[in-house]
């Protein structure tokens, strides 16, 4: 189905001062049609008629379809760990930056949602034809293992902290992401809710996420967090 | 893609005693590639492929792709609603209730993989090209409807209880059910594990749902229950 031995074309071959923008486009066209068909029944010329483009068009800046859908994951993969790493990075106790962690990680997915669907339900359900895409397959899994691994680590430090209950911490990512993930299966972008009511939604599913790790969510230090300050 | 123009075939043709039999490895070989391959790029010819069989086997059981879609949508929510409404129905206090529910869900899920996946990830990624499919997509989206409803009905009794956090019980359904069927993306039968294994992961995922929803998990009836007695 992956058209590698295609020639990849230069990626700057024309003076297209729209071409940041282009390549936004064409990413986000296709995620929304890879989501709703599955990759096998994608095309780029179905990517090309949903943005009104040529084929040559997306051609200009990727070589194949698995090269398109690749990129889709690393840029939505990027954008989660540019939003989530400096948090995890901080100075304030695990708990604190877990719950700022799991919040900006709700408010990315619901925001940003065909790209971000295709980021964390992952590759699993799409099958790749050629070798020629494992290097990139690699690329990919890495980036998504070092974001779980950020998540992980400030969960370590919680439970030597106290506050969240001592199991596997790789364990813990998958409910934890999963109450918050999940709304990429159930949450539609197409209900045109308010930032306020998209806002509500994140600190629900991050708040879920996060009590469901804890020990004792009426302790002090919990009750403090900003992310239960308006529902705990 | 949907041939429901085809005539299908009485169910009970042929006196076969393995029917039954047939029928559940039907199901089951097709969730498996529906859900590697997804719905456009699996056809009637790949799941009769799968088992060894004839294309005419798996029109015996059923007239068009969409009724094999539909059905195993259908057991898989039945497997669901058999196994968790009589928890939901106990007269324990509703806390228990949700507790052993949670639970069975992540069991069920975890042993029943494929049939689950295309089950709880639903029919947004599917497209139907047919009218002729949309009597069957209500008759399942209703089917998911109650199930969800069971356990946001407890949800609601368990925050007049005091012992859920008070949000609208709906919305807590979504990060609760995240937590146990996010399974159905990064879980893999594959992995082999023994059914004591399985249990704890099970125990693991149900655990945080239910945490997650809770306004205090270290009070006395939260540490009584027994989803949490291994690892509270």
């Amino acid at each position: 189905m992956a058209t590698n031995g295609k020639a990849r074309k230069p990626p700057a071959k024309k003076a297209d001062p729209g071409k940041a923008d282009s390549r936004g486009e064409i990413l986000r066209a296709a995620a929304e049609l890879f989501m709703q068909f599955g990759y096998a029944a994608t095309s780029i010329d179905a990517v090309a008629e949903s943005l009104g483009a040529t084929k040559g068009h997306i051609y200009h800046y990727y070589g194949s379809k698995a090269d398109l859908f690749f990129d889709i994951q690393t840029a939505a993969m990027q954008r989660l760990l540019e939003g989530v790493e400096p948090l995890a990075m901080g100075k304030q106790p695990a708990l604190e930056r877990l719950a700022a962690m799991a919040l900006r990680h709700t408010e990315i997915l619901l925001t940003d949602l065909p790209m971000q669907k295709v980021a964390v339900q992952g590759l699993e359900r799409h099958l790749f034809a050629g070798v020629a895409a494992l290097r990139q397959l690699r690329a990919v899994l890495k980036l998504r293992d070092d974001y779980e691994q950020l998540f992980a680590e400030v969960i370590d430090q919680a439970i030597r902290d106290g506050v969240v209950v001592d199991l596997p911490p790789k364990l813990l990512t998958k409910p934890f992401f999963g109450a918050m993930n999940w709304a990429t299966v159930w949450y539609s972008q197409r209900r045109l809710q308010s930032p306020q009511a998209v806002e509500e939604i994140a600190r629900v599913l991050a708040g879920c996420a996060v009590r469901g790790l804890l020990v004792d969510p009426a302790a002090p230090a919990v009750r403090r967090l900003s992310l239960f300050s308006e529902h705990a």
